[in-house]
Parts: structure tokens; sequence; C-alpha cells
């Protein structure tokens, strides 16, 4: 079995690499807050020192990161991924970043002889402690083959999207249809509501009509009534994908209205003050009640 | 049991009927093109001469119609709904029209003395002729409860929305949610596709993610691939919803951003020449190919 | 001379009277409020006791009010201004009301067989007082011709449209594409501003570009500066133009992407407690600051 | 007198270059293709050799170039700009380029010893010609002083904006409200013509409106009758110059929703093959006719 190093044990990181642990993989784990180490520890796992003594000791290194930025500082800096990876190790980055930024941190890979994949992946937490998460796999088709059965230890699904960048575009796809449904959600349910429809009564149809879907269910409850917005993903992250959901289509030629439409009530969401609030909160862009 | 007057025996009308009609009711129907009656009368159904005399028949009259023009035409003409109606039946309008629309008919219906109800379904022909529709209903409680084992013969469930006005504003909730849903779809995936993700890579991980729904299932692979538009429910109509969901918001004071810019992508095919096409075919204001 | 009956003694009305009466003609005039009538009463006008009375007592009948609901009261009501219109009178109103209204009215007047006119003007108070407005006419062009002196009276300029709607909908472009340069100059001011560039900087060079107009010179400075917003057209009509604007693209089968984007900013103002606010408070959508 | 180096004898840089020439200037020369130097060597201009022969002679540089891409070659290439670069010159770039473009040009040029000014102009070869240019100068004040002598041999005006990058910032506002008052006088002309007004009573009441300007009174016309499209700033630079200021507004945290559904109608039309047409050329996103 494949020795693996696990970087990044936040809210999705931990119940991940949790579960490679629980398939048998002799693991080493390392995060920057060393704390959330200690209950992978005390489920078997080893603790790095440091990123490099993870790399050395890995046959497949994992990375499950907030944002971009920290990839690049785990992968680049002096004692970081790059830094001990060698020719016969492979590299899996599962955050969810740029197609741009996926293909340099590839090209950065490959020079030092190793494998790379990206593997970012739809589901949250729960998905995530199951194992049912569908992970989205770019890069070399023979690599991805290859690191498929230790993806599936996290996972219920991988779908191989093509060459480094692909995955990464295609998680982009989604979280540009996630925002904008949520947009047209707040839209048309606040109208509704005022109308004298019960949320109750819209949500339920919503779920029982052809736009049913996984996201309403999640949030609409809460955005219709006690408006909690809790976090899971931040509202600041989804404006800066569209962001990138607009630029991509700029790149390709296709025209993006309705995306940038919504692109625009994220920013005004987040000049009212809802930018660390979840994604959700864009509903607050429409009504201050 | 009730005596059931049904009048609208298209695509959704028809199998509709047959449903009321399978369940051992005494059903008189009719249409105005006179042929689309025979395969009713063949299994069972009486065939009226005028709508007036249908309405003379029946203690509930069903309209299921194709715009609210029709409605309007068939419930005022001379001999028309409003001519025969009078205290004890009642009058079921299960086609989507507007809230003002629908209120407006109630108020002329109520003055017969007879009982109204307005119930828009969601579903499509395949929901319609296996029974399986959900109905919205909105109108006075008493009647709508009274009327319910009815809508459940052409129906899996009923949803009492509230007052007339209320059923059909939700059905514009979930067209507005749907038209805007084919816009963002079709934004991400012609640029995801021009990216290099193959088309049935974008439709299998979008139905996996949480925005798969049965609108991607039914339309996405139509979209992406033959571009057929094979007409469902025509482009020119989900325009029109699309504006009055904009007017919707307005009359709330909600703004509706997002449901504009797509109201707008529609009047931009409509102008390319799809109006007659499906709803679908609003892909085809983002690209020629 | 024409015998004038001036009706609606408004910040535009007013000094418009002011002109006709300066000019040497018989003014009769009437106001709801009624002290407004004694400042043109003490220049030499005469004041009429009811609207019915006016119109008796004149050739021409002139309107100049807030809003279409102003103007149908005055022309409906039980002793208004066709109550009284004969064959041989003129009736021109210089509100502003939309194509439809005008149309409507003109239809009702025209069955007196008295002759009617629209004739919106552009222009503020300043405009008015000095008898520079510009005005619009549309109706029929030989009673258009013959008018147009009287109309000269209070303006410096006059363009026939051509038939009755025209005109309204001539001023409707104006407010429309006002509405958006205010949208467009809020956008790009602000953010020029938060990059470092002082406010009196971009007037400077705004006004001496190829954008530079008039309405930057009058809303600029304050927008930019002090804010005070101090109502010279109020934002919620602004918002009802707009509106108006993007209905009449839908029946014209025009897109109206840009319009709408800023109807739906006019919009989130409004909700944000600016509907009281002049028009150039749609820069509040964006900052609260 | 200064010695002036003149790069870029395009449709502005050539009568530009000739307006210095005849307030007496020495002059020297260069451009990519060589025989548009000739009209100047003529008049009594010296050509040089190479960017670094021009450099070499001149107390002050100036460069006038299409795009930010011409300009980095101009100054980075082996023998460019910063090659002969040295204390007490000075080099200006009269160019269109993004407010990050110039700052890095600045820091670049200022390692060499030598002073920098960026310096957009505002006006069309009209202008150019007759020396009437609004010219917006960014950088450091005393040298912005020190070099307005020169800067007013090309122009009528120079505005002082503040440090490098102000004043290609504010010349993206310009281009950010000429782009977007083109796509809304197109939505409302458009409309108007349909509902029956001429074009030139439109262009004659929009000119003599609050929204009277010179990019209306330029462009109008040929907008509204002959649609030639005649390149003066081509449609796919407006429309990234539109994707900048929707950038520059993420990057300042204003909201530009007006902006953005006006970058997408540059987008719609580039699709459409106008992308090296005229920015006029935007009608055609919203009309075949």
């Amino acid at each position: 079995m494949a020795k693996i190093g696990f970087i990044g044990l936040g809210i999705m990181g931990a119940p991940m690499c949790g579960n490679v642990l629980a398939k048998g993989h002799d693991v080493t784990v390392y995060n920057r807050s060393r704390e959330k180490m200690a209950p992978l520890v005390a489920a078997g796992a080893k603790g790095a020192s440091s990123v490099a003594r993870l790399v050395e000791h890995a046959d497949i290194v994992i990375t499950m990161l907030s944002d971009p930025a920290a990839v690049w500082e785990v992968v680049a800096e002096t004692a970081g991924v790059l830094s001990a990876l060698t020719a016969g190790k492979t590299y899996i980055d599962m955050s969810t970043v740029s197609p741009e930024s996926s293909r340099e941190i590839a090209a950065m890979v490959r020079k030092t002889g190793a494998d790379f994949l990206e593997a970012p992946v739809l589901g949250s937490k729960k998905a995530a402690t199951e194992g049912t998460l569908v992970i989205l796999a770019g890069g070399d088709p023979e690599v991805a083959r290859k690191r498929e059965p230790i993806l599936l230890t996290m996972g219920s699904r991988v779908v191989y999207m093509g060459e480094v960048g692909l995955a990464a575009h295609m998680k982009l796809i989604i979280n540009q249809m996630f925002g904008t449904l949520l947009c047209v959600f707040s839209e048309a349910a606040l109208t509704g509501m005022a109308a004298g429809i019960p949320a109750e009564k819209i949500l339920e149809v919503v779920q029982n009509s052809i736009v049913g879907c996984p996201a309403i269910q999640i949030k609409g409850k809460d955005m219709l009534g006690e408006k909690t917005f809790a976090v899971h993903f931040p509202l600041k992250l989804a404006h800066k994908d569209m962001r990138l959901a607009v630029l991509a289509g700029d790149a390709a030629g296709v025209p993006t209205p309705v995306t940038a439409a919504a692109h625009q009530l994220f920013a005004i969401a987040r000049e009212r003050g809802f930018g660390e609030s979840d994604v959700s909160a864009v509903l607050r862009a429409l009504t201050d009640k």
C-alpha cells in the first residue's frame, strides 16, 4: 500500500484524511496549526515536523487547503512540497484553485520528475465524512487511473476530466451555477413572500419542481427563515469564483451576461458587509429585512 | 361521483382528461379543434357541442389551455363558461396564467355564485400521462379541500398555496428559476466546452453536483449536443414569464437583477429568431454555432 | 391673441405660465392648492374657481402636472377638462406621461371635437424660467403648426415628433439615457475615487471629454461631494421610467440589457430607502458612504 | 529648447508629432513601418535608425502606440527605450494602457534614473491635428509641471491627475462611460425607431437634451443611418476596456452592474463578428437589421 502524506486538516481535509487512514494506509499528516494534527495522530497517523519531511516519507502527497494562496505557499516555500518531490512520487492537489493556477503548479511539479493530479471535490463536510465526495480529476490519464484507488478512499465517484486545468474549470462551472441559482432563488422567493406565499410553500414546491436540487435543499430554509448564514462557503470566495467565471467566458469568447449580473449581486452583498458570511447571504443584497 | 366538464385537450389536457376518465368519472369534453375530442369520446367521454352546454352538464368545469388569452376567450365569450356557471358548480382553471389574470377571472366567476380554483401544474407531458403532476391550488381553502380528490386523479400531489393568485405566482417562480438556470447553464457549459471539457463530462458532473436537477436532466443533453430544441415550452412564452417575474419584483419592491439579465438574454434569443423554438434555445443568444 | 387656460402651477408650471403671461396673453390659471395661484394673479392672470370654468373661458388649455395620475384626474373628473372641451378649443398636455396614457387621453379629447397636442418638455426650472425649454410636440401636424407660437412663449425650440405618443416616447428615451448615464457615472467615479483620483479631477476631465454633458454638469458635483441629493426629479419616478423603457423595448422586440441593469440599480436604491431622493441618489445603491 | 524623440506615427501620433515640430522643436522620429517617417522628415524632423538611437539623441522621449503590447515591446526590447534612458532624460508614454501596466513601466524607467510621465489623451484625429487634445498627466508633480510646455504643443489643456496610474485610470473611466452610453443609446434609439420616431428626430432631441454630448454627435448619425461603423476605436479594444473597468470596480470594492451589462453587450457584439468594427457597432448586438 502506498504511503500517504496529507497536508491541510481543516473542515474538509480532516475527515478526508480520516477516511484514507481508515482504509489501512500508512498516513503522515501535516497542518500549519499543529493542534489539528492530534486527532489524526491519535487515530494512527504519524505527524510530520515539516512539509519537506512529510514529502520525503510519502509516495503520494495530498493537499486540501482553503485557497490558492495557501496552496502556493505550501508548494513553493523554502521547505515546501517542491523542495522534496522526486521522480516516482505523486502530488495531488484537492483544493479549489483556478485553472491557471493549477496549470502553473503542474508545470513546476513535473520539473521535479514527480507526477501531478488536480482533484477538486464536490460535496460538503457531510460527504467528506461519509466518503461520498464526487472527485474531479485532471492530469495525465495514466496517472489518474493509477491513483484512482486512493481517491476512492475519500469519495464515491471519480470523474476524469482531462488535462490539468479542466477539473479546476469544472469545479468553477459548478460554483458559477450554484452562485447564480442562489441569486435567482433569492429574487424569486423574496418576491413570492412579499406577495403572500409562505416560505415553506415556496421551498416545498421548488423542491418538487424541475429546478429542485441539493443547493436549495441545503440553503433554502435558512435563507427564507432564520437567516443565520452559517458559513460553509464564504461569500467573498463565491464572489471571486463568479469573477473567474466571467473572465473564463471572456477568454473563451462566450458572453456571460447572467453570470455577470450574479457576480455584481455578490459585489453588492459584499459592499453591504456580508463578505465573511455564507454564500447564501447574497440574499442580503436585495433586502435589509 | 361529480360530473366533470373538461375543456382543452392539447398536449397536457388530453392525458390529464384521460386520467380523470380512467378513474370512473362521468366526463364531458370540449375542444375548439373538434377532432381532438375523438380519442376521449372513444374512451368513454361525452362530447359537448359548446362550452355553455358542457358547463350546464357538469358539477366541476376544468380548463387546461395554452395561454391566458385562450382562457379569457373560453371564459368570457358569448356562450362561454361564465354564461352557464351557477351556484353549486366549481370552475378550476389549470392553465398557466398571471396572478392578476387569475384574480380577475376569480372575481367574475364568484359573481355567478360558483366556486373557483386556480390549479396550475408542474410537470411535462410524461407526468400528465402518468398522473404524477404536482398541482398548485389557489382559492378558498374549503373549496380546495373539497376538490382535492378530483385534482389527485391527475397528479400525485396537491400543494395548497393560499388565496387565488398565489398558485399562479408560484408557477411563475418556478419558470423564473428554470429560465435563469438554463441561461447560466448555457454560459457555463459553452465556456467549459470552449476550454476543452467534453459535453458529456459537464453533464455528468453537473448532475452529480449541488445544482443537479430535472431541468438539466431533461434539457442539457440536447443543448450541448444535437441542439434540436424540440418545443416543449416555447421560448417566447418563457420570455414573457421572465418579464412578468421582473414586474412582480417591481410591484413587491424586490430588486431582480439576475432575473432581469436572464429576461434580456431571452429577448436577444428571440431577436435572433428563436421565439418559436424551445425555451432551451436561449443558448443561441450566446453562440451561432 | 388666443385666451389661455393654464392648469398646474408647480416648480415647472409656474414659471412657464409666467412666460405666457409676460408675452401679453389673456391667461386664466387653476391649481389644486389655490395659494399657488396668487403670484400669477398678482402678475395679471385671472383665477378660475374650477377646471371646467377655466376650460370654458379658454381657447387653449394647458396642463403641466407632476404625474400621469394627476393628469387623468384633471382630465376625466366630473368637472374636469373633458366636461367643458368643445370643438375649436385645443388641449395641450405638457406633463410627462407614458405614450399609452397620452394616446388614450388624445382619443377622449378628440371625441369632444377639440384638438389635442402632447408637449412634454426638456429642461429644468431654470430653463422654464428663462423660457428656453426644448418642447417635444406630438399630434396632428396642422394643430402642432398652429399652436407653435404659444409653445414658443415657453421654450426656445419646438421639435415636432409625429403622432400622439411619439413625443412622450422621446421624453422616455431621454430619461432612459439620463438614468443609465447616472448609473455608469456613479460606478466609474466611485471606483476612480477609491483608486485615489480626486472628485474634482474626475468632474473636470469628464466634462472635457466625449461624454461631457449637462447631466454631469448639473448632478456630478453633488454626487461626488456633499451628496445632498436635493430633489429635482424623484428617484422613484426615474425608476418607473426605466421600467417603461424596458417594457417599450419588449414591445418593440428590442433587447435592452443595459437599461435593464440600470432599472435594477434604481430598484436597489429604492429598496435602500432613496425613492423620495433625487434621481442622482442611485449612487447610494453602490455605497453606504 | 528640449530635443524631442517621438515614437509611433499612426493616426494620432503623426499629427501630434507634427504639432511638436511646428513649434520649432528639434524632433527625431521613429516608427516600426519606416515609410510613415517620410512625411515628418520632409517637414524637418530627423529619422532615427533605431529606438535606442532616438533615445540617445533626445531629452524627452514620447511614445504614442496603439496598445499596451506595443508599448512593452518598444520599452523593453533589446535596443529599446530602457536600454538607452539615463538620468536627466524624461520618458512620456501617451498611449492608452492599464494603470497596472503604466505603474510597472514607471518602476522600470525610474531604475534608469530617468523621469517618467504617463499622458494618455482625450480626443480624436481631428483634435490631434488641431492641437486641441485634452492630455491627462500622471507622475511626479515636479516632472509634470516641468514637461507641461511640451505637452501643450499637442493639446489645449493638461490635467494633472496625480501619481502614475491615475491618468491611465481616468482614461479608463472615460472609455467606460463612453461604451455604456453607446449601449443605452442603441437600446433607446432602436426602440424609438421601432415605435415610429425618425432617426433624425431622435438625434436632434438627444443633442438638445441633458444627455447631449460629443459621443452622440460623432457616432449617432452613422449608428442610426448608414451603419458603416468606420473604425476609429475598435470594438474589441472597447470590450477589453469594459472588462478592465469591471475588474477595477472589483479591486476597489465598488459594484459595477451597469458597466458589467455593457461589457457583456460588447461580448455579444464580438461573438457576432463585430470585434474589428468600430466601437459603435455594439448596436449590432441588438439587431441584425
